[in-house]
């Protein structure tokens, strides 16, 4: 184990995230939590910032470099955002320092399109983006993010040149629990119906206006021909998927294919997602994309 | 006034209405309650409906005709289906008689397309396709009945040849509330933001795969350009309908316009989204369209 060197914390509007980087790049500690936004502006983003350094041991002098929702306008300190055309190398210089602070806390902007047709903003994909492609990346790419609030960006010669959010994630969430489906999915075990899922992706896919029958139809088959909870949630999430592909491949350039920075169980849709429309797919854990986003941030503003 | 003549009651699943009918077919009283499918399964179904039929004073002799959810498994009897193709006449002609009761009770049944790539039931529309376009209808007609749960009916001859729900009222209602875009809506007043409401219906009909990202533009919209609640909650629901129309139009014989079944504030929506698409409509009110198909259905059992 190296010298702790800084601490990275990815603080989102629901969760809490920090790592104790050591100089070699390696993690010395690591802490989780429900504190995200909403949750921290109670106690004081400062007040559960300390407890969760303390817990990791982090001295006094050691910086903190913080991305996500913990700039926003509602979070601890507005770190604004770089407009697009934004290259990523310009969200590493505009990271904004918390005043009052008996340490060095910075924290990193996140991206606006100011386009009134199609306006999106992203706070902490920004930082993903950065370790899944460097701040000098060279190459297109297309990236999906999945989430509450999936991204899709398309990144050219290391600048954001566009992207888009769906309310994929929420949706399903609203769907599953708030609407009549909430009785075809209730007792579901954790196992993917493979079929449901991707006969779903590729049913909406195709036709995308029919997004909501599709949904209905997930009651009217159960109720005529019956069906396993696994089988509903799988097609609320295939419909739901399958339209954000639609959309998120339309007239982009996903000849090269796909980057997919995702974890866990939602990686593992997207894969299938992808797969059923054979669109190929470089699959990054996104955890680890955040991490060493966060470590490029620490080395150009320390040079550690 | 006439003399009364037999009682009708749209028994939906959250609402009951009641009329009491003359020999002249006109109203000589009438109901309104929450005490749908879901309210009244604890008092008991003959309770609310006895306790109705008390308040207008309806003789004991007089019989009684239901459309609506207390026709499924979970209301009061069963009352099956007829599969399409499906005569309207047929539906008349499957009323179930409620056991046990001291005067004549009957529940009309819902129709069912039996198709497992587009399983679909309805329970209650029926009875508004009779009201509207009678047992014996010799054209073809298109109908659009918006609601919780939206149904597009392709009629023939009198027959129901196909239908397919959409789950947009419901959608709307989940997302308004229980997503992040109802901080987005909250304080809206009535008015409706037409401009508003028609840009978000053309523009998720001609690209029905980003509903979920102008669902979200409608929060990024306002973070980064401001604008009212009203607005916010109009661009929600002209996203849900133009995706609704998208599908509803494909491939339908739509030439020679739509017949719009709706009441209120929705049959206003509906109207300026096919105003929008320039599309013709013929509007009927729904609550006379279900007492007109009650009472063909009152004519038909007891040639009233």
């Amino acid at each position: 184990m190296s010298e702790a060197a800084y601490v990275a914390v990815d603080w989102g509007t629901s969760s809490f995230r920090l790592w104790l980087v050591g100089r070699a790049g390696d993690v010395l500690g690591e802490r989780r939590s429900d504190e995200g936004m909403m949750a921290a502006s109670k106690p004081g983003f400062a007040a559960v910032l300390q407890s969760h350094l303390e817990a990791v041991g982090a001295l006094p002098a050691l910086p903190v470099i913080i991305c996500g929702m913990a700039g926003a306008r509602q979070g601890w300190v507005e770190a604004g955002y770089v407009d697009t055309p934004a290259p990523l190398a310009s969200v590493l210089q505009h990271a904004v320092t918390v005043p009052g602070q008996d340490r060095d806390v910075r924290i990193l902007p996140g991206i606006a399109q100011r386009d009134r047709s199609a306006p999106d903003v992203m706070r902490g994909e920004e930082t993903q983006l950065l370790g899944v492609l460097g701040p000098q990346a060279a190459a297109d790419a297309l990236v999906c993010m999945p989430g509450t609030h999936s991204k899709w960006v398309s990144v050219n010669g290391g600048t954001v040149e566009r992207f888009a959010t769906f309310m994929t994630g929420e949706l399903f969430g609203a769907i599953a629990r708030e609407t009549i489906l909430a009785h075809a999915v209730a007792g579901a075990d954790e196992a993917i119906d493979i079929d449901a899922f991707k006969s779903a992706v590729s049913a909406a896919f195709e036709r995308p206006a029919f997004a909501a029958n599709r949904l209905f139809q997930v009651r009217s088959g159960q109720l005529l021909y019956g069906g396993t909870p696994a089988a509903a949630r799988e097609r609320i999430s295939g419909t739901l998927i399958g339209l954000e592909l639609a959309a998120g491949l339309a007239g982009e350039a996903a000849g090269a294919g796909v980057t997919l920075v995702a974890s866990g169980r939602l990686r593992r849709l997207y894969q299938l997602a992808f797969d059923t429309m054979s669109v190929a797919v470089r699959s990054v854990e996104a955890d680890d994309a955040t991490r060493r986003g966060l470590s490029m941030a620490a080395a150009t503003i320390w040079s550690i």
